[in-house]
């Protein structure tokens, strides 16, 4: 793509848009701007833009879509698929100044919302109010709920709640072109068209920057008890899932660990919480929540007699705060923790549910197969199941040639087994080599010229999603 | 545009795709897929194909691709805003032969169907098997689930469980061209590229022909109470609504009837079961549902003390299983009983939730204003109000030049009040004169060139949704 590189006239042209203090070509911002979480991945933007307002996007917008300069939304900065990331230079259209909550809508259940607001304070909040936003990814107390929105992120709550998808029920977007327009209408109920909004949920930037969010809300819940089971078998543990399921539950949250996910986060946060005997494989964190203790306290019985069929070890029981966070802080800093720990490659699988035990074992397979160690933990009762490569003894060639082979042969298997690339992270820069697993070229060429449809020249995140956007 | 009119030659190679059998000239057949159940419009098709199979529709999308020939789907024709109409003649496509449920996938909480099942009885047996689908349009009992798909429908549930969209999980569509893809996968969770199965829901058989459906299901439900609310105001059983979720309770169906709705079909269904006193104007009927009657029975005490702050009469609880037929067959028949009663339209009003009851006074305004009459009843829980316009004493030449410009009057108080034109019939033909009101010429070429990118040459459904596709 023959994009325009940015010149001493274009920074005096943003300048004339933007205040000069949110113009910055320093080295500190644009290194700040070239990473997210997604492994090292370093891609320099050459200026970062910070806008204030849906005017100030349209205009930067309108400038870069004539001059062919690319475009690349930067929220929090916390996505795994390397969806904020500048590959192609030009502008990064850091979103942070749009922090403001607009309007908490009471008597509809719904919020108003910029993208720049911290998804935990966004719901902390609503739940001053009496209201409630389920959806709640691992990295909630630094990312954007514009970026959750953009990569339609779930969290442990999705098992009941649903995904960022199930919330969103109309989008204020700047066109790539600069144009402004809603896509929906604040109702819950919608057959008025073609569904702009569930198009944009997802699209990972690539097709509109998001500039307000309306929400749909639910009442907040006022209790929820966890339970903490150790498996002795990671696969009993998977099976045990879809017991609870079968029985009647629903869960808030039922959450998959492997061992060593849960000892690395014990050691990478310096917890001794919890005793971790040596015959134990595997943990499942079991969330309930409801209005009324008592059948809370009913319904973790039943789950605990279910579970209790397998070869488990001493369920521990959660009702204090304090235990509560702690069993939360464990598990939200697996991801974290694996990091710290090794160069490391995260894939964000997802098969249908009861399909879960069958893509554990093919994912040790292929790692015995491949050379590569595995690190397995996420939202079990959804099916998704994050899948940390550890670099670890692998060879550098090893780590660059051999491994893309074992991730396509696993991505295959998932597939087979009616499942997808991502449940929640994406597919951004990283997965984009292994669409074609997914989808025919048909339906690609669909995916193509909606891009094409939104973004003709092609400036808005380029190098996403698609291999030849 | 200019559709080729079939000819002799195109009826023998339609007999050369399906068995001669399937393909239908006869004035029975022509006739009965002229109507869908909108108003008492009639278009014609020129022929009626009858598919048995995917590679069948593959076969005549792609001849009447090349021939530009229009091919409208249809399903079980209950359709409320003429989607099924075939107004350039050319072929129906009756969906029908697509009866099969594929597939219960009682392990993983999903079901495989084709579209041409009967929504009742898909519940039905699923129900059977421990599986909950809740969507549940008021034409269950004839429906098609494909039509539901197509139209994104809702039904009394919608208020708890939400709506059509959001238990599809994939679909095999026919593309016009007769390239066969599925659209996403059978997966909880998806972040891997565009949304095309949240396209295609709701597009009204405009983009492509849906031949398989994939539903994420719910465990079965076993207990519900119902209770028939009577208010002397209905602004006040507007404003009650409101009051129900402000106290943190979800209802799984909440429902509003005006007196005369309830009179109407109590007439038309010819049922005493239920006392209308003189000074009741409109009534809910609200709906608890649960797996413990103790629960019930608590919320259902808890709904009526919030109730009883307003003015009104003595509530009719439900517990038996035909009590609560009764109560549910007098609130599905209201839409036959005013079609029965006189020429109506029938819009579908959404917005959000607590603008109901100002939503209620601007119609009955309009109408002193434009000289119509109106029935109200619908989805009051998701601030969805279907409006039953009847024609009564008004004169023909009122109800052809008047009646549109109070009706745009009306959709212009629904958007000022953030909602939109249907939240559950769709668009279709005889909304879609409509559509700029809730829309911008930059919204609708959007959608135009999203129907360009799936149908270049116009010849699926056309005429539909948007004037100028």
């Amino acid at each position: 793509m023959p994009f325009h590189k940015i010149t001493a006239a274009d920074i005096s042209h943003f300048s004339s848009i933007l205040d000069a203090r949110y113009v910055h070509t320093d080295s500190e911002q644009i290194s700040r701007c070239a990473s997210d979480q997604t492994e090292d991945l370093h891609y320099p933007p050459e200026v970062v833009l910070q806008p204030g307002s849906t005017e100030e996007v349209s205009s930067i917008m309108k400038y870069c879509n004539e001059q062919r300069i690319p475009v690349t939304p930067r929220g929090a900065g916390t996505g795994l698929s390397g969806g904020a990331l500048p590959v192609f230079g030009g502008v990064a259209l850091d979103m942070k100044r749009f922090n403001k909550i607009l309007h908490i809508d009471k008597r509809n259940f719904q919020v108003t919302t910029e993208p720049g607001v911290i998804t935990q304070e966004l719901q902390e909040q609503l739940k001053a109010e009496g209201l409630f936003y389920p959806p709640d990814p691992a990295s909630k107390g630094s990312c954007f709920i514009g970026g959750n929105v953009s990569e339609n992120s779930g969290g442990p709550r999705a098992v009941k709640y649903g995904v960022v998808k199930d919330y969103v029920l109309n989008l204020e977007i700047v066109l790539p072109d600069g144009q402004v327009i809603w896509t929906g209408a604040n109702v819950l109920k919608n057959a008025t068209g073609y569904n702009l909004t569930q198009l944009i949920v997802g699209s990972e930037g690539t097709l509109a920057v998001i500039t307000k969010i309306v929400l749909r809300l639910i009442p907040a819940v006022k209790h929820d008890l966890l339970l903490l089971v150790p498996f002795r078998s990671p696969v009993e543990a998977c099976a045990a899932v879809n017991a609870i399921f079968l029985a009647g539950y629903t869960p808030s949250a039922l959450e998959f660990m492997e061992r060593d996910a849960l000892e690395w986060s014990m050691r990478y946060v310096q917890s001794t919480g919890i005793s971790l005997p040596e015959d134990i494989a595997a943990h499942l964190l079991i969330e309930v929540d409801g209005n009324h203790t008592d059948e809370l306290y009913r319904d973790a019985e039943a789950i605990s007699q279910i579970v209790q069929q397998y070869d488990i070890g001493e369920i521990l029981f959660a009702d204090s705060h304090e235990q509560k966070q702690m069993l939360w802080t464990l598990r939200r800093k697996v991801g974290e923790a694996v990091k710290s720990n090794s160069i490391y490659k995260e894939e964000d699988t997802v098969v249908p549910r009861a399909e879960l035990p069958e893509l554990l074992q093919i994912i040790k397979k292929l790692g015995k197969e491949y050379g590569f160690r595995s690190v397995c933990y996420g939202h079990a009762g959804d099916g998704n199941l994050h899948v940390n490569i550890v670099k670890g003894e692998m060879s550098d060639d090893d780590w660059k040639t051999k491994l893309p082979l074992g991730i396509r042969q696993l991505f295959k298997e998932v597939t087979r087994l009616g499942g997808t690339l991502s449940g929640e992270h994406g597919i951004g820069l990283v997965q984009k080599e292994y669409m074609d697993i997914a989808f025919s070229e048909t339906q690609l060429l669909l995916m193509r010229q909606i891009k094409q449809v939104f973004d003709p020249n092609g400036i808005l995140n380029p190098g996403k999603i698609l291999i030849n956007p």
